[in-house]
Order: C-alpha cells, then structure tokens, then sequence
C-alpha cells in the first residue's frame, strides 16, 4: 500500500450546514455534488474533501468506527506562510461561521498558530511553520524551528 | 482561506502501535519524527499525515471537540486503479494489523471497494472508482461511473 490519501470525508449530521460553511462562507468551489447527498471540494493537488453525512458514512463503511462518534480526535492544517495571514485566516473562517478553539496565537512548535471548529465541529489549524515547506515537486519538509 | 488541506493529523491513544502500522506494518517512511511524540509521513503532493497523542492534540487545539471522541464520523481514502488493486490493498493492510470493516466489493458509486480500520480505529476506504482522475497538474475530476 502507497502512502497515498486521496479523499478526506468528514462525516457530517448537518450537510446542508456544512455546505452553506465551505461553499457559500468560504467560498470553496465545488468539483462534484449530488444535491443534497454529497459535496466534493478539491483541497490539494489529487486531493479532495468530502462532505456527506455521517450515517451514509457509517453505512458505507460497514458500520460506525468502535468508539466515539462526531468529530472524534482529528484535524486538519491548513498552512499559511506568514503570521498575519494565520490572523486572516481565523477571522474570516469565523465570519464564514466557524467556532475560534484557540485564537492566533505562538505555537508550541515555534511557529504561529490558532484552531477553529467547522459548523459540524470538525478542527482546522491555520499555521505559519517556518520550519515547513513545500518543494516544486510537492515534496514536504518539515524540521524542528530555530531560535 | 483558499481551499488547501496540508496536514492530517490522527489523534491516537497508543502512538507506538500507530506507528507499528504505518512505518512497520506497510513501510511508508517518515518525513520527520521525534520519538515517543509524533509521526509525520508524506501522503501526497504537499501532504503530511500526522500521528499523534489524542491528548496532546486536544491540549494542542485548545480542547477536545464538542461531541465524541475517538476515530469520529470521517475517513480517508486511497484510490489505485483496478479491483484487483483494491484486494490487495486490503490484504496488505490487514496483513499489517488493520481490520477489514467491509471486505472488497461493488461499490454504490459504481466502483469497486473495501473499508479497513487502522489499529487506532481510523477508517481508510480502498477504492477503484472509474469515474475518479488527477489530471497532470493535479487537477482531480469526478462524476458518476457509466454503466
């Protein structure tokens, strides 16, 4: 098995919630939606997001995971290359209606960074990693901060 | 916020049997690591899966989300490109200690599929979908499979 992640499906009670966040708050395009079923949402090269509900989910995938339900112990990054833009980010997550979990703030890593809550609940960071980069061929590294 | 995912981080209760996965189990190699706190590993162009204490990243976000904990209602996808593909995907990862949720069949999209749980309960769908591409550039289309 390649390491490889091609879809990230967030499992939602709300879709139509979640849609109005994503697709009219933040303006993200859709790639492909089946009204009122399914939103994809490209996020990265060969990358998409899905957002359907989180019983089709269940159903799908042979059941609930063992433990928990909602939006469990996960999140996603969405990394930003300077300090004022992590403040940019937050701010106009929450007036898309997202929940600030931790305003713009240094990060224990030695960068800057603050999380926020998706209508459905869902965490995103918004980071400025000056130890983290993206070569031309997509290529990630990623080491400790200086100073 | 542009539409941009750049880590995934898996929040576990057992980092050591995460990391037996996904390093031993099917030898992906770390981007970076520091032992006995995090594990990150490149799952596509730009792309950081992270592995790390369910606790440190609730302390880390500013608190646990709202509702449930655990794996969550979300899952990860990894697409190849032909059934048979998809069978031997599972078995590899079964092989490394995943459980099969849902073994390899017809899926309702019009493809091909199966679902596993890695050791912390994280679902990872294997699909063929004939109606899924990435173009060169990255560009993924999708829509409904013929037939």
């Amino acid at each position: 098995m390649e390491p490889r992640v091609t879809f990230i499906t967030l499992g939602v009670d709300d879709l139509d919630a979640a849609r109005r966040f994503y697709v009219d708050g933040l303006g993200w395009t859709p790639t492909f939606e089946v009204a009122g079923e399914v939103v994809f949402i490209q996020v990265g090269p060969g990358l998409l997001l899905a957002l359907w509900g989180a019983a089709d989910l269940d159903a799908d995938s042979g059941g609930p995971p063992g433990r928990g339900s909602g939006p469990g112990s996960f999140a996603l990054a969405h990394n930003v290359d300077s300090d004022d833009a992590v403040v940019g980010v937050l701010a106009a997550a929450a007036a898309a209606g997202a929940t600030i979990l931790k305003p713009a703030q240094r990060a224990d890593f030695g960068g800057f960074h603050g999380y926020f809550a998706d209508p459905s609940g869902f965490r995103w960071e918004v980071a400025h990693n000056p130890g983290w980069a993206i070569a031309p061929d997509g290529r990630v590294s990623l080491g400790p901060v200086d100073g």
